[in-house]
């Protein structure tokens, strides 16, 4: 199996489809390697963030909340996207983790950060573990439904390895949480 | 915090946006909880298989691939787009893993399916575990170009933690992958 030498496509032309609260999609003209040219579909997006927050017991505070696309109610850490592409991760973090759930934190860890689908969008999620939880009281937005729970976080990993929790961005989020955890209790 | 009683979300009517090769664009509206109307815009998707690859050396076959939305080259695990709705994830996952990258695996192990973006989006992503490979030949689609390396799984998961590795399937792959293995060994 030969290496090409540069995997870069060149855009032609771009061409807004559609300019949404959430989406903002566009199809560019790329050329290829090859010369030819074929045409990409791009979602332009704000970015977010998503936010595990492990109390003092080891629980992690979740979310059930319905998505529409999926037609179901979700199982998710509290996440949301940033107000602006300037806005900095953090402080949208810790805004939607108290809007959301009412609990603020003393200690917060960046996990890193991922493209959930960047085959076409441009979306970056940054994760962050907060803990030394306080409880507060949330604050939804008007149009804004969704229920809180508490659950053990090996209990929740469990869930996501056996597939009962589908959501990408809690399973990222756990996984590494855990795999944070077992590594600083293994020193 | 008290609960709501029904989270769902009532369609009143759908509006296609754009058809596309890889994006179906819709602008829904919809009626909330407390009798309001809003907007969901929802990109339908015809679902996507990923697999982590691991030779019988704790080795696993990954992907260099250039990510036109991001504009960088994006390390990932073999992957790809269903034929249809209706194809079976598992076929998908065999003809995507020889075309890509020419290996064939004896054992499959299904890791469990993802909503990568459940809030816009309905795509599915199934993620498969695949050992006992085989080397062969690859026969990569006339316009895809991707190299192919190979690295162990446990500096993956490192880089992955580490927030080397951004692309949101390769993490929850390698992240399910490794967890799996931790398990299987402390039996």
């Amino acid at each position: 199996m030969e290496d090409f030498k540069d995997l870069k496509e060149t855009m032609i032309k771009s061409e807004e489809i559609f300019s949404g609260k959430v989406v903002h999609l566009f199809k560019d003209t790329v050329e290829l390697l090859n010369g030819k040219r074929t045409t990409r579909e791009t979602v332009r997006h704000v970015g977010a963030v998503a936010i595990v927050p492990v109390t003092d017991d080891g629980e992690v505070i979740i979310e059930l909340q319905y998505r529409y696309p999926v037609n179901q109610v979700v199982k998710e850490i509290p996440a949301g996207k940033l107000d602006s592409k300037a806005e900095d991760p953090l402080a949208a973090a810790k805004r939607e983790l108290e809007e959301e759930t009412g609990y603020t934190a003393d200690v917060w860890t960046e996990m890193g950060m991922y493209y959930p689908t960047p085959a076409y969008s441009d979306e970056v999620i940054t994760i962050y573990l907060a803990k030394g939880l306080h409880k507060g009281v949330r604050n939804l937005d008007e149009n804004e439904f969704l229920n809180v729970r508490k659950e053990r976080l090996s209990d929740l990993v469990r869930d996501v390895m056996q597939g009962k929790i589908m959501d990408g961005k809690t399973q990222v989020g756990l996984l590494k949480a855990y795999c944070l955890e077992q590594s600083l209790s293994s020193h």
